[in-house]
């Protein structure tokens, strides 16, 4: 029976192994890139449909666009090129023939593309190119248009979920009328992400601005969410952008106004990936394996009946029917600003396989994080109780057989909730208001830090450079108060929040 | 506004037109690449939801597998590089750099990959790479994944939604321990995409086994169905294939049987892609624009008030208020072998759009194919009905608003069911016995032909040559029935599909 690397042993390899024992995902053949396995993707299915609601929710459509992107789109909008056409995928030809030598198949010289043809590392370019034929008036807009998507960066060293280079993610890409609608557009997703993030994953996160010199290429503003994962770090798992009229006017998308003149467009762009199943993985999970919010979990109960005999099993599951039937048509529900009341069906799964022993199993789903198992005896059944097992706190209770479902109910909703405030209180207990570089240095090495700044990109690059700390964001909620920039000793009005990253 | 040439006009034409005026997609500026545009998309997702309950249904999980394929993956099976490997997307670089003469980015010589990948044309190599690490022993089988993807094929002369060089699908790939068994699958799996292309699109099809030629490369047995278009033209839209071990022989993928001993895997896969889409637009369009089954459409009932002032709007929508609400809580259900009674939600549209015409919007919608339509007028109050439109025979009716409710209801379910007769009724109409090859060759040119064959390739390829007739397939339901082949007069026991083909 497999066991973890311990998070203290070894952080990155403890992540790892998780990742491989709990068969979330696996790398490929392909270099950098991943195969996400059943387990993995149903999880990202969960993410996937709450978000793609709350898109819609939201008065989003999707749609799709193409996968390529012709090479000379990435340099009109000056800025986007220098972030992302560098490191990408560049398709050359488009034939393949039969090796003269008789050794397999060879790329065809003659079949050479006039322009090469670039796997979408982001798809404004090609995106902004549509637009332009779909809106010509204020009537138009705003434009709402969400796609979920596979994109490639050719990352040279890569992580499973945390940098990737295929990665699955969604792309908000919307159109609007005016500079407000555009930022009210940018600041509204970013609420429905730490919605999504707080209540469904789980995780606590700080909403805030990048400063200037971090945000999005060809971005105006670029808001994101910034959770602390348990050694510490930041994990940058999703942004919401005011693009201003930059891509517009990249594009030459221009519309008439109400008082019939014509204007460029005012864009917003926003995203999240699967680098969000890496930040689920580091903030709750322990040294025995994933721990889920029920929310997100493929399974809530698993059922370990322990029987020797074909006669046991039916025994104990005819002693489990009822309370299990009751779960089954049973639901979680979660409070959400967008969704309103959210309800999901309780998912039980009773393992019956006789070839694997009871504590095999019970490894098994602790690694995969199931929130709750019984287990269960011919015995428990004269005592009229089971034995019920917590994932997240590692307690086990007996319960009694007649208030199995309301107990299996409540607690789900009560793990919802302990995952979250167990990660708020890491994060709360280890970010420091700090004043001095010196304590600076210290600090920032494990964990995040606020700290006054002279809001200049030389001193903040001062830092990175110094520290590997960067400007995680201006936190919304950081209060107004005088100081002075640690390095400089310049005025500052508000703290910011440092931080290693992911 | 505009109106649609018709399908005797130009049948090709008016198929562009539909797809662009219903805005269900348009050309990109990438050759060949299509964007889904929301109304589209919203119909492919409807396309997408079902399917998969119909996959998680029979036992099947989805997972995600790379976008990119090592070159040398595709000729490891002999016949499969034939089909595939020729007209793909080869990406040979993977880094950009600033044009040294300051025009845009070129392609950097020095970053050359020493493989080449190709962009996934299908998974099948990549996906059995894989499996040769998950599959050890018969416990570990069957193992029955799915995929929804992009896939690229570099085709020459695309048509959206037909044949384009991106395109969107799901691909089944399934492990067996027994050939019995992947046979049973590739066998079960024709019959969900026969439930979902029959009780869903409602379109009729004719269910059947490949000839040898006709099969996909490294199967032993492709199945599809074959539904006719509206000019008589079969289109493939969907098979499934008996791999045998011919794909675990190529990855060498072997698990331990429940004698002990070593064995080749057995192996399937199915799919169904965006062509469907031209297919649900060919069987049941008419000359004013898409018809839709219910089952799909995004919207089913949209509501046209007819008015001039804000006080009329809201006495109408009081008016309507408790019929819509009413349906809005109501369900369409459809009786599914996979999925037994599957139930949908009504979803209603009131367009208060006060800038377009009532004749506009009627335009619009019957161009979109939503199934009812009602236009209200506040006269229409006094007399207590509502003007109430049927896409599918555009038949008109006056309703009493008291039953307006259970009217549309029923309306939708009856809707459902004539879409599919009225196709079914195509079919059957315009399919011909055949015993000359005169008949043969008149016949075939518009529509499908059942004829007798001397189950040799070379005389297949010889009707193909003749007349660009194919078998589509041998019938399932083909009886047994002694005749000779139009051409060599050799003995025949059964007739087979000959038709023209998407």
């Amino acid at each position: 029976m497999a066991k973890l690397t311990t998070r203290t042993e070894n952080y990155s390899e403890w992540y790892n192994q998780i990742v491989q024992e709990a068969q979330l995902a696996e790398n490929s053949s392909v270099r950098g890139c991943m195969v996400i396995k059943p387990y993995g993707f149903a999880i990202w299915e969960n993410i996937k449909n709450i978000l793609d609601a709350m898109f819609k929710a939201t008065g989003h459509t999707n749609a799709y666009f193409p996968l390529f992107i012709p090479k000379s789109f990435l340099s009109k909008e000056a800025s986007h090129v220098e972030w992302f056409a560098k490191e990408c995928a560049v398709i050359t030809h488009y034939r393949l023939k039969n090796d003269p030598n008789g050794k397999g198949v060879i790329v065809d010289p003659e079949a050479k593309l006039d322009e090469e043809l670039i796997v979408r590392p982001t798809s404004e370019t090609i995106i902004w190119d549509s637009y332009r034929n779909w809106i010509h008036s204020y009537r138009d807009l705003p434009l709402l248009i969400n796609q979920w998507a596979n994109v490639v960066r050719w990352e040279m060293r890569t992580r499973i979920f945390l940098r990737t280079m295929e990665f699955l993610w969604q792309e908000g890409h919307t159109a609007h009328s005016t500079a407000d609608e555009a930022e009210e557009e940018a600041k509204k997703m970013l609420m429905v992400y730490s919605d999504f993030v707080g209540n469904f994953m789980g995780i606590y996160h700080i909403l805030g601005q990048k400063p200037e010199h971090e945000k999005f290429a060809g971005a105006v503003r670029t808001y994101s969410f910034e959770p602390m994962m348990q050694d510490g770090k930041a994990l940058q798992a999703g942004t919401s952008h005011n693009l201003g009229q930059n891509f517009a006017k990249a594009f030459d998308v221009q519309f008439t106004n109400k008082n019939n003149q014509q204007e460029y467009v005012y864009a917003t762009s926003w995203w999240v990936s699967t680098r969000l199943m890496g930040g689920l993985i580091m903030a709750h999970s322990d040294d025995q394996g994933l721990v889920l919010p029920p929310a997100l979990a493929p399974i809530h109960l698993v059922v370990v009946p322990v029987f020797k005999t074909e006669e046991d099993l039916i025994a104990i599951k005819n002693y489990l029917g009822s309370a299990l039937d009751t779960l089954k048509n049973s639901q979680i529900t979660i409070s959400s600003p967008t969704l309103g009341e959210w309800k999901m069906p309780v998912v039980v799964k009773i393992d019956e396989d006789s070839q694997k022993s009871p504590g095999w199993k019970y490894n098994e789903y602790e690694l995969k994080g199931v929130p709750l198992r019984i287990a269960i005896w011919a015995r428990d059944m004269a005592q009229g109780h089971v034995e019920l097992y917590r994932r997240d706190t590692q307690e086990k209770q007996f319960v009694k057989i007649e208030d199995l479902a309301s107990t299996v109910s409540s607690l789900l909703h009560d793990i919802q909730k302990n995952v979250y405030t167990k990660h708020q209180s890491l994060t709360e207990t280890n970010t420091y208001k700090v004043d001095t570089y010196e304590e600076f240095k210290e600090k920032v090495e494990s964990w995040f830090v606020l700290a006054h700044w002279d809001w200049t990109t030389e001193t903040a690059l001062q830092i990175q450079e110094e520290t590997k700390a960067t400007i995680r964001c201006i936190p919304f909620d950081s209060p107004e108060e005088s100081g002075v920039d640690m390095i400089t000793g310049k005025p500052s009005t508000r703290r910011v929040l440092f931080a290693k990253a992911y």
